[in-house]
């Protein structure tokens, strides 16, 4: 028997009933209403908290706390060196100031990095004593780490490799996502390359597995029950899922982003660092086509992030979907529409069909 | 019950004992002791005979029959449209003087298509009513599928999108390969763009499954008896593995090829258009990362492969790994050395405790 569906190590050690994880997209997709719809049915939902300010963490915590009595999971960005020259912006400005005159917003900005720091959203995780705390993009300080698991909270990493889940399990995460090539979103990529780190779930797992020891949890084109008792069987503990989320009647996502995906192949996503400066996939449009030639001026995350927050905000507001990111894994022809709890449910008897 | 281990609808359609194929690697690898060790163990062998004379062809079909009476396939390249220039491939032949001063080999050499085409191939293929003939990079002409047909032989294409499985479903082929992008080797793309079509097998596998009726192949990082069921479960009829056979006793792989694969981790590989002109997923490699600037000046295949026949050729002779071609997939911790037929007993024996 390679499934033992009630009780496994992650989920006791999650405290919660079924190994599936709904990813911490961030952008506001992950509504509270979604974060406890997930729970409620057994899994764990999670804030995606990581362009969020202190304060709004503490209330979608709050949120969540009154939707559910379960355990949830808040995800954050670990802040890392950032390269961007003033040249570099200036020039990627001049660029996106057509997009600006297209959507008629003021052109001309300047940079203005997000003032909320890693520090005072991690403070709030600790102050709440959030169940779970979930990162990408790096590990937290060791004194952070200590903190964290001092308070009792279970931390989970994100590796895209073997060399960052060992990195991980020695700084002490409780449980590491492995991140194949299909996910959607962000890379979670810390070391090394991005180029050298584009590994399908179905070879990422199995390696990740036999180099720690902590549980892993495949995630990357798992849109369903197929997909996770397939992870399973590669020898994950259990699944993270984002895209399969994105379209769910509780998901905060763009309506408009919603029916991308719904209408999308999976010919249609690209990884791309055009809204960021991070790669991330998503469904291609017109903003990602126009600025793939000029991929190397674009300043690092989080300096294009910054650039390309008004440009994002008008497009949703002006329902302009071909300015908009639309993150979404390879698995896009399987996303359905319902609530979440409708979506467990019927992962979980596909699950106990197949085994 | 998702598998039912003896007689599924693609074994018996092959005519084989276990829904594992051994993938018909181009370049010498596919001896006809590796394609019999695989057929005698129960799986269906495959000579790679897309880059052999109608000659060896026959003479290595004749070599396997000595070797086993059970099925086995070949497997070739269909043919297309070219896009090489004249300037191209002066261009590039002049940057491949440097590495042909480099192994003492002459230089100025001209361009040499290969002379023996897909028809003289499938020819022999008919001619000695191979069991199986599967086939990359494209799909036969109607008269060729309705010859292979006719004469019984059973038919196998490679698709690396749902578009390119319904296209070949639609020509006829008894069964489909999903080649996820963590396959090593040569991309089977043929319809659509190659940066569109790098699916993982995880995303890749269950979305074929749902648009054709077809027995489904999943090929793509699977190694073992974990990604074997892992693939039966997202609802592939079988898979087929390519990388985890490079590396045994009865391949034909350059030994430093074979070490190169064993020494490599998940990070190592990458696609390349260098080799060949199309792309394909090797370790990586001084020609490869200096051809890399180059990328778009590299004539399509075939011309880019004749022009660097040489090269490979001598490198291989002058064991110099920096100029060879070392195709694998992404899965390459889990290669192991042992003969064939202990290999998939091992998984065999793997599948069967872990179901």
């Amino acid at each position: 028997m390679g499934i033992s569906w009630p009780k496994t190590k992650l989920t006791s050690l999650l405290g919660i009933d079924l190994p599936i994880i709904q990813a911490g997209m961030a952008g506001g997709s992950t509504t509270p209403e979604l974060v406890a719809a997930v729970s409620n049915a057994g899994g764990l939902g999670t804030l995606g908290a990581g362009y969020m300010s202190p304060k709004a963490i503490r209330e979608a915590i709050r949120r969540i706390r009154e939707l559910t009595s379960r355990p949830f999971a808040v995800n954050l960005f670990i802040p890392g060196a950032t390269k961007a020259s003033d040249e570099q912006v200036q020039a990627v400005n001049r660029r996106l100031d057509r997009y600006r005159r297209e959507l008629g917003i003021p052109t001309g900005i300047t940079l203005e990095l997000q003032t909320e720091t890693f520090l005072d959203q991690l403070a709030v995780v600790l102050e709440e004593r959030v169940h779970v705390f979930s990162f990408t993009f790096g590990i937290p300080e060791a004194t952070q780490m200590n903190e964290l698991k001092s308070t009792g909270i279970r931390v989970i990493g994100t590796a895209t490799t073997v060399r960052e889940a060992v990195l991980l399990e020695q700084a002490g995460v409780d449980a590491v996502v492995a991140q194949g090539s299909e996910a959607g979103g962000h890379r979670g990529t810390f070391a090394g390359s991005f180029d050298a780190s584009q590994i399908g779930t179905m070879a990422l797992v199995p390696q990740v597995v036999d180099h720690v020891s902590i549980p892993v949890i495949a995630s990357g084109g798992i849109m369903d029950g197929r997909g996770i008792i397939a992870s399973l069987f590669l020898g994950a503990a259990g699944v993270q899922m984002g895209t399969a989320f994105l379209t769910c009647s509780e998901s905060g996502a763009h309506e408009l982003h919603k029916l991308a995906i719904l209408q999308a192949t999976e010919e249609d996503t690209r990884l791309t660092r055009a809204f960021s400066g991070k790669p991330a996939r998503g469904i291609v449009n017109r903003f990602m086509r126009e600025m793939a030639p000029y991929d190397k001026d674009i300043p690092d995350y989080p300096a294009q992030n910054a650039l390309t927050r008004d440009i994002r905000q008008a497009a949703g507001q002006q329902q302009r979907p071909e300015f908009m990111s639309m993150w979404a894994g390879q698995g896009v022809r399987l996303a359905t529409t319902q609530s979440a709890g409708t979506l467990i449910q019927r992962w979980v008897q596909q699950v106990e069909s197949l085994r």
